[in-house]
């Protein structure tokens, strides 16, 4: 999977800190414990990243009762030794040839109710509902969605720094050509742009030119850009252990008018879905308000896919802005408006902006033009 | 995720094949189908990558009796259309906001037991047990550890250019300065070179100097290598969607005795392991004849990990060679031969080859010499 970096900023307090309130808020939710796998649950709460994500089990235990415990295979505890969060936690090291499962579930209890995280191994989950038939597990997603959604001020000002270095980025990549050269080849400028304003993780660049701009989650291809092409760019990573992810569309040479009013509607929609953001508010009514815009122009049914998702270690987590999520924004959420238009076989268009919930609204982490930009 | 890239040398009528061999293999397993998540299974039953591995749902499912159908997001639809394998399958796709589980469990059935991706996702596997409370599921490692085991000889091809392009980067590598530098400096050289040579995924560098060789699962620091140095370096990744892993110990200057005993020890354990391969002798077989050296030798303490791993389309999977696998070898398969001694605070030794089994025996697919190579 993506590997997370824990961001330098945090100490072994602050892990330990976010590690207490997991585990009161697992005990508030109903549940026995967390079972936290490899990946950005761990990386959020202790700051470590296994050398590899493999099939030996890596799990941290938290209960609301008891202190952490980090179940690691032997080879990998002097890297788990290493992590910042390390001193607030019990390593339990298991042996190649040894069951992990039993040592974790004598951890566990022989019954209740555990929150594991979403992206848990399969094959770890199977064993541990064998070892213990007693108890039942539910994710980290259903279980406690907003546990990573909240940021604190610290996490806030990573996740703006992000916002910055892919806004600088975009004033940089406006410049190049795009007329006559592979999509493949803008994108590869657009990674290293990232990478210069000091992401360490390149989630994705997408450049979608012409007809591929109608594929929301088209990456990139051979694609030649021609004049007269719309381009959706998408582009985004983790800088300091903290996601980026911001969309804009871009015209190679004079756009139609149809292009310009296309546009012009989902800039319309972006700013009533960042309108609607303010404490209270559903996440779902943050999906209503961009869409209604949309729907209202007659292109409902071109805007294909929810209008956003939270950000934080991740490019991509709770909170959803979706219909059905009733979830209220709080003040310190950070995540994404993002609406679309897609016209299959001609072109797209998608304007994104990080936002997050302050006191009296949403503030944007991205500050670069939404109007339409023409390129080269 | 670290994307394992389909090899471009596959059809879908290869990957037809694997499907079917697959929906055959469970049903001699006594399994009702087979649920595939996005990573190794996926790419090498279909040759498809999704675009990235996010919570929303992508499984592929195989049933004796049924064409393959593969659950996919709309949004990512376009995309799984242009996986050579997609013409083998049905695409079975669902937009945000519907239920991707309700519309799997109608392929599924009401009852009966599912092996499924080692690797996917806890989160939907939760709620496939939920929507079908009559379904039992089992790891892929635990219902059919073998499925991508065997390989036939164009895989055979493949995991042999990837290593011999890994024995081209060593020889480069022991050329470089290694005294004065860090480990970093190094393993960035190494990663150019695994490039270079064709790599297009590097999964791991490990340079692992002085007391650092002591973990074996040591990546890298910012350690300075010295003079009297030994330095374990462990390297590979994916060339053309097969894995590479190879690992050569070698000094910085002129060995101590001690030194150069440890590492004849390694060599004969790892030329003992290489001998044990041959067709119906036991994974564990090749663990016994590696380690009954080391441990002849009163260093078996310090031996802390199996002899070895499987490599395919992973550069870690089935079968394994340790205390307690029966799996008799079958010729085709490949995995690793990597035994070692490891002196807390001192230093490391390990030497690794990728090996195949043939009708007499076993092959190497790393070439460059076992002898302790000295650095500069």
């Amino acid at each position: 999977m993506t590997g997370s970096h824990a961001a330098a900023s945090f100490t072994a307090d602050d892990y330990r800190a976010r590690m207490d309130r997991a585990a009161r808020a697992a005990a508030g939710a109903g549940l026995a414990g967390l079972l936290v796998a490899p990946g950005p649950d761990l990386v959020w709460l202790t700051g470590y990243t296994p050398p590899a994500d493999t099939e030996r089990l890596t799990l941290l235990v938290l209960a609301p009762d008891r202190d952490p415990v980090l179940v690691v295979p032997a080879l990998e505890a002097p890297d788990a030794r290493n992590a910042t969060g390390a001193s607030a936690l019990t390593l339990h090291d298991w042996t190649d040839g040894k069951d992990p499962y039993a040592a974790t579930a004598a951890l566990l209890g022989a019954s209740g109710r555990f929150g594991i995280s979403d992206n848990a191994w399969a094959m770890h989950l199977l064993a541990l509902q064998r070892t213990l038939p007693g108890t039942s597990y539910a994710s980290l997603t259903e279980a406690l969605p907003m546990l990573r959604a909240v940021k604190d001020a610290a996490e806030l000002d990573l996740v703006a720094a992000a916002g910055a270095a892919a806004d600088a980025a975009f004033e940089e990549i406006r410049d190049v050509r795009f007329g006559g050269r592979r999509e493949s080849e803008v994108a590869a400028d657009l990674a290293g742009l990232l990478r210069r304003f000091g992401h360490s993780q390149v989630d994705f660049t997408i450049v979608a030119s012409g007809p591929n701009g109608a594929n929301p989650h088209h990456e990139v291809g051979d694609r030649v850009i021609e004049d007269g092409d719309m381009v959706v760019l998408d582009f985004g990573g983790l800088k300091d252990g903290y996601g980026s992810d911001t969309s804009r569309t871009v015209h190679v040479g004079e756009p139609t008018d149809e292009e310009r009013r296309v546009h012009d509607l989902v800039r319309e929609a972006q700013e009533a879905g960042f309108r609607a953001v303010r404490p209270g508010a559903a996440c779902q009514d943050v999906d209503r308000a961009a869409r209604a815009v949309i729907a209202g122009a007659g292109y409902g049914e071109y805007f294909i896919h929810r209008t956003g998702h939270g950000i934080g270690v991740t490019t991509h987590e709770p909170p959803y802005m979706i219909e059905g999520e009733e979830q209220p924004l709080v003040p310190g959420m950070c995540f994404s408006v993002e609406p679309g238009v897609y016209l299959p076989g001609r072109f797209g268009v998608r304007i994104e902006d990080i936002v997050t919930v302050t006191e009296d609204g949403g503030r944007r982490f991205n500050g670069t033009t939404r109007e339409l930009v023409v390129v080269e």
